[in-house]
């Protein structure tokens, strides 16, 4: 996928699952090539929602298709593809490792490891010839994903675990548990929403900075309502 | 929700929607006591993915139901939460402000909007009494979800802009691009796959245990791939 919205929806229909082919579709069959009954009334949403590449939902504003907090919605997926990434951080790299882990019906998980390998996130790799056995193995693009997890696992263990931690993130030197903050690499100082604004980039189009000219906060042009 | 997993699904039923009520599903009706109607064949995966409160999925596994990440992806329920709480962060505080910003359908923008009020990411308040009107104001624990989409923000410029970026998160005093990373609070040094483990918290069940154990990566008993 070079650029955004170029990837044809369905473009997984030449996707080889070695592993974990003819799963049936415990839900709405798909509409491409997979080998599922279509039970479910046509709509964008269904579309959506249970496209073989899973876009969760279809992007349709500006303010999403040219955000790249909206690119990478569209890329990860939905919440599923988080917990699998998650897991190959952890180490999985096979199919039934993920399964095992997740408890996801196989023809959804199938169905994610296909979407996170077309988006780049994934390369599949042969670990046995016969029969032919995948592995999926994380890109560098996907390494990069770790501090979006890191952080939500931290604001998980802040906001959702009041009766104590079940999961910490601790340092490997020392077994010290991690404090994870977001800070800006050039002077190491916490982004917040009080000292970070939202400005137009190279790219961006007539319609965007007319849309961050509008913002009520995280404009430069407004002060900030407080940290 | 004081804990995970006691939250009844349709505890929204009650939730009074004062400025946007009775918008039809373009897709399956739920089946709480919201006025759509019910046409999708009932399935686990349906249940799922249209109930009111919005977990796209039902967490099965300890790995899932213990973990903060898990939890996390539970609360914030799916993708377009992530963006309503961009809005958010942006200013956005009204029905009409996000349904205009994201091309959200009314009823789904509803539910959305239902589901991160109920997991006290916003909080309503009225700010016109006839007819009553309402706006949704973010509450520490989501201005606490900020560094998350940070941290999704830097990844999509990375990895998902390659002509260029659209949208810069930059410095409100010096309008100097920022360079987000995560960093441990206690050295301010990166948080990398490398020297990072997960280890049990104070609450993890003897199957997590034995799950964290087996890790093949972030363990701290496997000495890393690599970062």
């Amino acid at each position: 996928m070079t650029e955004y919205g170029a990837r044809p929806l369905f473009a997984d229909s030449h996707f080889s699952h070695g592993d974990n082919s003819n799963h049936s579709d415990s839900c709405c069959g798909s509409r491409g090539s997979f080998p599922h009954t279509y039970r479910c009334p046509p709509s964008n949403l269904h579309f959506a929602i249970h496209s073989p590449t899973f876009p969760v939902m279809q992007p349709k504003s500006p303010s999403i298709l040219e955000c790249p907090v909206g690119r990478a919605v569209e890329t990860v997926g939905e919440w599923w593809s988080i917990l699998i990434l998650r897991d190959a951080f952890q180490g999985a790299t096979k199919f039934d490792e993920f399964s095992q882990s997740l408890g996801i019906a196989p023809n959804i998980l199938s169905r994610r490891l296909a979407h996170l390998t077309e988006s780049g996130m994934f390369v599949r790799r042969r670990y046995h010839e016969r029969p032919p056995r995948y592995e999926y193995v994380l890109t560098e693009k996907a390494r990069d994903f770790f501090p979006v997890v890191v952080a939500l696992l931290a604001w998980g263990n802040r906001h959702l675990a009041p009766k104590g931690e079940s999961i910490v993130l601790a340092n490997r030197s020392d077994a010290r548990p991690f404090d994870p903050i977001v800070v800006d690499a050039a002077d190491m100082r916490p982004i917040t929403l009080a000292n970070a604004v939202v400005v137009p980039g190279p790219r961006a189009s007539r319609g965007m900075r007319k849309r961050l000219a509008s913002l009520k906060a995280m404009n430069p042009a407004v002060a900030p309502a407080g940290d």
